[in-house]
């Protein structure tokens, strides 16, 4: 079954990145045409793509949606599995993101994309008890979906087993951890971070199967970071020390 | 005005924080009561606030928000004016966020609870051309609302001038500066970090009046990192900085 991307970045980056097959994009008669609008016109052109002006009245079934007057109907989201992925990845030091139990929508969404701006090379997602590529999920991740592996496994412990097996380290963030999450070394080894649900955190089992367990430090006892925040100051830290 | 606030974590930090006066808070009878909903009871008693169990017609209006079955009228946030917040703060070196036209809600909600994380002093919020704390920013912050300075000024260039003349240095952030974010020192300076609207950015004049002008290096080319997660990456290397 076909899913709905829209938003004029989700369309963008689609017809940019060209790996999934788009089958209609659909452009409101009512938007005014901008540079954006005017290049989707031109890609989808170039690679025969259908694309229809139409009435407001077929954007009413994603009225939720901030849809700014575009909507395309393009292929699932191709996961990757692990193995595929070992085989394929053949950087000195990788880093990986595994979630495990994100819930928001708009969490994966913002992972997904300072995922790609940080250069993580993918992101392990279980097949249950976190949300999957949806919509939102594409449209918040502002095309970025399109840019990174994203690997779905069945069980996080097998997975993080197989990682261990390859030679990558598991760092795991949890709140309780004794070591902040700057005192570690990124720079010379293959890497996964492990982020846990906004509530319950990263599993015990997972925790107990982990190399390193680090925290950030929290100010004013409000110990309530966004999932994506999180990630995002760990994952740059990551950068940094790899870049000084 | 009263503002509505919803969701148990909301109402719970605005309890604990106890700064704004709460006029009443509805409880849905349908709810599962837990740990929370127990002590949002108990503080509640304690400090004479009303409180009531009501059928869910009652919160038909606010259907469209995640308000887990309780929602609270409390007085609406108190903006701090600049001087004040000067005055007051007594820290050598201090922090602040100042934000230029963010426009999302979840985005301030987001941004307010990474500043309460990190211990930032206060957030700067221009009167015009950014959003206000509504009810989806005080639920997406958390309660973290609660626990921050929250400066409105009617303008941002005039505010920078008046940090500049007590010492501040100011910090913009912009994807086409030369100097990575950490590549400066935070530990020796009160800085104020300047982060711009989700698509413009920091305004020209702004970016002319501040002392460092910075980037997050950006793999992939893709150069679209939401907001606060980019702020968290800055925010959260000045926290590395004055710890190590």
């Amino acid at each position: 079954m076909d899913s709905v991307i829209y938003g004029k970045n989700s369309v963008l980056e689609a017809l940019i990145a060209g790996d999934r097959e788009i089958n209609k994009i659909l452009i409101s008669k009512n938007i005014h045409t901008d540079a954006k609008i005017n290049r989707i016109k031109e890609l989808a052109k170039q690679n025969g793509v259908i694309f229809q002006f139409v009435g407001k009245e077929k954007f009413e079934p994603y009225k939720e949606f901030n849809h700014q007057g575009i909507i395309a109907n393009i292929a699932p989201i191709k996961y990757l599995d692990l193995e595929t992925f070992l085989e394929n990845n053949k950087k000195e030091y990788g880093s990986l993101v595994i979630l495990d139990g994100i819930e928001d929508s708009h969490n994966l969404g913002a992972i997904i994309r300072t995922c790609v701006c940080a250069g993580v090379d993918g992101i392990i997602i279980p097949s249950r008890r976190n949300v999957l590529v949806n919509s939102t999920v594409e449209k918040t991740s502002a095309g970025a979906i399109n840019h990174i592996p994203l690997i779905k496994v069945n069980s996080l412990i097998n997975a993080i087993q197989v990682l261990k097996d390859n030679g990558w380290w598991i760092v795991s963030a949890d709140a309780s951890a004794k070591q902040n999450y700057y005192d570690i070394k990124y720079n010379d080894m293959s890497f996964a971070l492990v982020m846990g649900a906004e509530h319950a955190g990263v599993s015990k089992s997972i925790l107990k199967a982990s190399d390193f367990v680090v925290k950030i430090p929290m100010e004013n006892n409000f110990n309530s970071l966004n999932v994506s925040n999180a990630m995002s100051a760990i994952i740059f830290e990551s950068v940094r020390q790899r870049k000084v």
